[in-house]
């Protein structure tokens, strides 16, 4: 089959498809080693719909009320308070970090296990407010195989999210290929508990790591020790991700996705004070950071049609 | 060629050899599947020599004057104090969290890639002070040919170190198979710079996590995010990863490397304070860890004869 059939004959397809032969031709000028064919993606907005709010935020907000009835003092944080109101005018008017804090509250107590098995029978269910469909059948076709396309050339593909680390793994293997150990996120502290069950992890409500910005490429370092190569992302939050994957030596390719389709999924940049995309658009061409029109770009947009089928 | 030539056809060869095959007969009553073989092994002790110091704290030793001569404030810290008059008998007497101190300060205001190019400079020519023979030629041929098994049969091998990650991750992958992201271990804050040669990271003088004990666990769920089936340790500080490995469901093995053999290696337990092992030893049977003897299951030590030839 050929690769990409989501994707539209554009240049980007075309730079993509180039780029893969370039990288993995035996004996070319620019042969990469299989080991260091690492690819970096971003979650929230590159690999599925994040809008009008994170998949993780919608998943907080059915969660907080229960965690306000436990410790009432939450209420008077601005977040907490937004959420309880259903008031998303607020909450997409606060900083990014304070909007998370929620949903990293939504963990805490529990242990990594029962997280995910809470945050695995909600996303079973919950349904996109605007899109009228599953949260999960809100991936993209394109990127998926893309990642299956990369994968069948030997790279080795990870998820660098600012979204929580085991919220995102809960879908990343079964949705795009990933297994955990190649998802990179946000995350909680976690205290090791020795039971009468055994030794369990508790989530902590502290912060571990916000992966955002800067700290995308310090996870990186941590996590995968290389510099990647190829990197996908659709946010100011990723730009230094983007700029990292192309400032070390021989091939590199770095991409935007620049959400500009309101009739398929929604049309946003500058104005999205969840993600914001301002910087990295307005530069995107002087840091040689390629831009993926979905509108123009993409065939088809959504990997399912809303009932799970392909 | 028979697997573990290097292991003499004891106990402790077969109950490998028996677990290996059992997890991976496809249809058997105890198969795992590929995704979830993850093997963890300490580094320090477990993979290679780790006495009277660890390689790190040599290298740190070696390190530590230039930084003393930078900032005659350290001198005041027991651990920077006792390198630099090369006094072991005060450093083996501290807690292994101070002695790594100065380790870790080796790292702080260098970029990972100016740390990484220090740490080879000194790891191809450094000696071993009692064995005289280079570091490098240090690691244990029985364990490089577990690790070895375990890959061939669909194993995932991580190190899970208190050594510092980015220091391990120099020998990782030349002498142990291990690539960079398969590696976890102690780290340093670090920061993102841009200049202008592009972006760097640089190391702070802050630790980031020191990897010993309930961390080891906590990290690997951080980096791996599932529960190995398979784990090696040779100290204290692995019991709580050898543990949390053998509580999940289905096969699981555990092991300790005992230091019994004075006339190949070193012959040490209880009282190595750098690296104790007491508690796991005490309890191994009641926890269901194996002891590997190096004097009695190992045919031959070293991987190396010392000048580099395997």
């Amino acid at each position: 089959m050929e690769p990409l059939p989501s994707w539209n004959d554009s240049a980007a397809k075309s730079a993509i498809l180039d780029f893969v032969a370039r990288t993995t031709a035996n004996g070319g000028a620019e042969f990469v080693p299989p080991a260091e064919r690492i690819a970096v993606f971003d979650n929230d907005g590159t690999l599925w719909c994040e809008y009008p709010l994170q998949v993780q935020v919608f998943f907080a907000l059915a969660e907080v009320k229960r965690l306000a009835q436990q410790d009432p003092s939450l209420l008077k944080k601005p977040a907490f308070k937004a959420f309880l109101a259903g008031d998303l005018k607020t909450l997409t008017s606060l900083p990014k970090q304070e909007v998370f804090e929620p949903a990293f509250a939504t963990h805490a107590g529990m242990t990594v296990e029962e997280f995910h098995a809470n945050a695995s029978r909600w996303l079973r269910n919950a349904e996109h407010p605007k899109l009228g469909r599953r949260f999960v059948a809100n991936t993209y076709a394109p990127q998926r195989e893309l990642l299956d396309h990369l994968r069948a050339n030997g790279f080795k593909t990870y998820i660098v999210t600012g979204g929580g680390l085991e919220f995102v793994r809960v879908i990343a293997e079964s949705h795009y290929g990933i297994p955990p150990e190649q998802v990179i996120g946000s995350s909680t502290r976690m205290k090791l508990e020795t039971g009468e069950g055994g030794m369990v992890l508790r989530k902590l409500p502290a912060l571990g790591s916000f992966d955002d910005r800067d700290e995308k490429v310090v996870n990186i370092a941590l996590h995968i020790g290389r510099r990647p190569v190829f990197a996908f992302g659709n946010s100011d939050g990723d730009l230094a991700m983007l700029r990292y994957t192309l400032g070390g030596a021989g091939p590199r390719m770095a991409w935007y996705l620049h959400h500009d389709d309101a009739e398929r999924e929604f049309a946003y940049d500058r104005d999205f004070r969840l993600s914001v995309f301002k910087d990295g658009l307005d530069h995107a061409a002087e840091y040689g950071i390629g831009l993926v029109s979905m509108k123009n770009d993409w065939k088809r947009v959504f990997a399912e049609d809303g009932n799970g089928r392909a």
